[in-house]
């Protein structure tokens, strides 16, 4: 089981990389077989391509994150966040709860994300 | 599949039942054949007697429960909350992530709970 430390580390770092990293650098925190459903109830991508893809398609957008509540138990973490997007004069902002699970190593094998587009407030 | 609705429903009885009702209250929640993981990494109970059982053992503690941040998703929920405990004079907070699943009826199929004792804040 990964240490509470370790899954900090890599819930950290993926707030970082979704903000100033690349798609590449966000897949480089997932295990090769992980899943990604987001947001909940969509369809399960599956795979480091599919993850990189995923990522791929938002690294254009200028995008701030900040960590508010994270709780670990077990393998898993969970956290309240606020991903905040800059279009151009036009800030949003959604604050998901997502939730993931770990290796030993601390990669990402799950990442679940609850949120819908309601959720979005423009600020 | 229950509404976002029904499931919102559902979540806010719970905290409701939880400050203010018994253990059978809670229990008529959830489905027959429900799971708990409360907290995360703990041994999973199955069953109502064994979530009847569960809130049982704290039914005796003066508890407020509120409801700050609730994301929903097809059949699930993920949602901070606090709980805050009064043993006679003595007051503390502890801010749990739950994760819910729900089946037709809205009814609690799994509850599974992130926190640890090292969150919990004395007021």
């Amino acid at each position: 089981m990964p240490s509470q430390e370790a899954i900090a580390q890599t819930v950290n770092r993926y707030l970082e990389f979704l903000s100033k990293g690349s798609a590449d650098d966000i897949a480089s925190l997932y295990a090769a077989d992980a899943t990604i459903e987001d947001p909940i109830g969509s369809d399960i991508r599956r795979g480091h391509d599919a993850v990189r893809e995923f990522y791929a398609a938002v690294e254009g957008i200028k995008k701030e994150t900040e960590l508010v509540h994270l709780r670990i138990g077990g393998s898993e973490a969970a956290f309240f966040w606020h991903l905040t997007l800059d279009a151009g004069g036009s800030r949003s902002r959604l604050s998901p709860i997502s939730v993931m699970r770990f290796d030993d190593d601390a990669k990402i094998t799950s990442m679940r994300a609850f949120w819908s587009p309601t959720d979005m407030k423009v600020l």
